[in-house]
């Protein structure tokens, strides 16, 4: 008999089905066995009841079928309003096809998974098969897919760029080093430069791959190698055109998790927010003002906004707007990439944004410089050579439209998602200082 | 007046109109000037007559708008059979956003791109803004869409697994090597071990992404960096049951490319081969046999298939059932890696295979080893130690269903389609033994 999904099986009442997967759980309770089985999607409940069924699974589990092990399992599908998902199997035959003994490492049919987090990681391969960790990974998938389909409706062509470059992408610090063939070869911190180039050819484009960022951090929130969400695009007007569009990938990937993501947002009680029509957004330098008038602390003048500073802005976007995402604009030239765009009026601020997200930033962006003199001035203002740059600011020499374009972070996001305390739980397999496997 | 896409202008007719993009030509014939604007997706003519018209045009050539200009142009939408598209810009008003007076590299205007290998990719940044050479790489797009398109509906699970490894994937041998704070570490040849343990967790997974292969090799097929799709998914009966979802998923790929990629087939004229509803397949041994009698040379014994044996058998595929595409399947295990199941009937065959398309390895793929003690067995023959294995074996530890896949690289499948020469001509910025930029 040809197997179905799990997630299927409430469709059949009243027939014979076969599903597999692993066994989830056994357990006997008044003489009546209840067994549980997970397949990709979903687990169903199967019971056994019969002497002859107590009997064969009996002589299955003393033949070694502990849980994880793969079977299939023949049934009648019944309506059984106590059971998960409101049916179950009855009158069962069951198969083996892999028997497993040894006892997991962490037990993953319990309704929380509780370990630590090295652990977790440790032993990642198999600790995603609880489904709350399964969940996890699969709102991750779902992210992609809501970011890939927003844009490419809005025309957007996907690019796949290099992660082995001749030269760090933005600050030459922080950098992945390899042997290229006897030359010195880095790994990419980013497809910046590769996105804005391509600009000049699809004028739309975005891009999900990995980037790397050699950063010595040990905190909750770096990993060394994370999944990138780039997007660039031309003939923008300024930083607030490319802020009109991630709002809307943005509410596109929320609107992907909450159609087609379901049960896993249920599963981890995630609750997703609203993103407004229109995201608030503050200036920099007005920001600043607002700290210092709403809670007496001076931080103007600072060239960048300190994490307390982003809470409070992120507490002031709700009170205000009832809005959990917050633009800040403007951020001062000299904490921004030599690429930033400045802001015509006030040239000591940029057209560049953050995305700061209940208070914590989830996304940067911002409008980046088109003219090649300006790149030319800009490199010398930043005291960078040219030659490096070459083959980039080679676009520019034959004409590029204002564009811009932002980047997030897979694994941020998801974390503020769903509440992770740390990122490496919704990292697929982080990577960090001390961490290359699994 | 806001802007649309040049493809969106035929549906205008008689409305005044501004589209934006690049100057892509401009000349003079007969008392009339010829322009014509590429934006992110076609081209469109536009024409000046009346002299005030002309008068204009002059003075902006006059202050630098040469070709590859940024430049907005409001018309009025005329049909007009002659023209390209069958529809042209009248009365215009030009203003031009950034002029550009260099010459490119490479003449973007005409019907054909000439210019030899290095040009074309030293300069890629401005030669994919050719129509010929940017329709490759929007073809790309399509295949990663129409790749995961396919899974998708299939249920499959898009997972972004680390580049950045502890050990060689596969083999040991040609992978880069990095400094990962103080300690060595690779870039992954493969997700391979990343999809298999993730079968674990979500039966079918699929993954686009980097790959990175050391080979020292100078060749027209050999890239060291290349994108490639990954598929892997549990409870198959056998390689068969892959074979079956691989021809799927070429099915797919080419219906994406016929359906939303035609005005790029038809620029670069290219067919599309048809996909037979079953693809024709034959086994290793039988394929030698073949070779013999139809050939008159012995290979029989021999381990592998050389590229002449893949073009005859290519050409008995096209002869015999009419098809482009030939499976062979049961290659000798000993040119097989350490995880590859075996025929159980022929255990010196393997349950693996080759897609051939035209007399040419496109995919390889077959079923996995699945039993933790057949790992074991598996790497002791292969005088493997265990040991950088070990995270990996841990999925099989507690149960994993037979299953298998296979891999696509993106860019061998391009070159194959496009009938290009080589593959750097395929790669959107490729990495090979001497090239690093752009």
């Amino acid at each position: 008999m040809e197997r179905i999904q799990t997630v299927e099986v409430g469709s059949h009442v009243g027939e014979r089905m076969c599903v597999a997967g692993w066994l989830h759980s056994l357990r006997l309770m008044g003489g009546v066995c209840f067994l549980v089985i997970r397949d990709g999607w979903g687990t169903i409940q199967a019971v056994a009841e019969s002497e002859a069924e107590l009997d064969a699974l009996s002589a299955l589990q003393d033949s070694g079928m502990g849980v994880e092990s793969i079977v299939t399992v023949e049934g009648l599908v019944v309506s059984q309003a106590q059971a998960p998902g409101g049916v179950e199997l009855h009158q069962l035959q069951i198969e083996v096809i892999v028997p497993v003994t040894e006892v997991p490492p962490v037990p993953l049919n319990k309704r929380k998974i509780s370990a630590s987090l090295s652990t977790l990681l440790d032993h990642a391969v198999v600790t995603y098969r609880h489904p709350a960790r399964r969940a996890v990974l699969r709102l991750g998938a779902g992210v992609m897919a809501g970011f890939r389909s927003t844009l490419m409706a809005r025309h957007f062509t996907e690019i796949q760029t290099p992660k082995i470059v001749a030269a760090a992408t933005e600050s030459g610090a922080n950098v992945f080093k390899l042997d290229y063939f006897g030359r010195p070869a880095y790994l990419a911190q980013s497809p910046q430069f590769y996105k804005q180039d391509l600009v000049g050819v699809f004028e739309r484009v975005f891009e999900v791959g990995p980037v790397f960022r050699a950063e010595p951090h040990d905190t909750t929130r770096h990993i060394n190698e994370y999944v990138s969400l780039d997007a660039e695009f031309g003939f923008i007007e300024n930083h607030f055109t490319v802020m009109a569009l991630l709002r809307d990938v943005i509410a596109g990937i929320l609107t992907t998790l909450n159609e087609q993501y379901h049960p896993e947002l249920e599963l981890l009680q995630v609750q997703l927010p609203a993103v407004p029509e229109q995201i608030p957004h503050i200036h920099f330098a007005e920001a600043q003002e607002l700290i210092f008038k709403r809670h007496a602390t001076d931080v103007r003048g600072e060239p960048d906004l300190s994490p307390q500073d982003e809470r409070w802005l992120g507490e002031w976007a709700r009170e205000e707007f009832g809005s959990d995402f917050l633009f800040v604009t403007g951020y001062p030239m000299r904490k921004r990439p030599f690429y930033t765009h400045p802001d015509p009026q006030r040239p000591e601020y940029s057209n560049s944004f953050d995305l700061l997200f209940r208070g914590t930033e989830l996304v940067t962006g911002g409008q980046r410089l088109h003219l090649y003199s300006d790149y030319l001035a800009a490199l010398e203002q930043a005291s960078l050579s040219v030659e490096p740059f070459e083959w980039y600011l080679e676009a520019f020499k034959y004409g590029m439209p204002p564009h811009g374009g932002f980047a997030i972070g897979l694994e941020r996001l998801l974390m503020q998602l769903t509440g992770a305390p740390n990122i490496r739980l919704v990292t697929t397999f982080p990577r960090d200082l001390t961490r290359l496997t699994p």
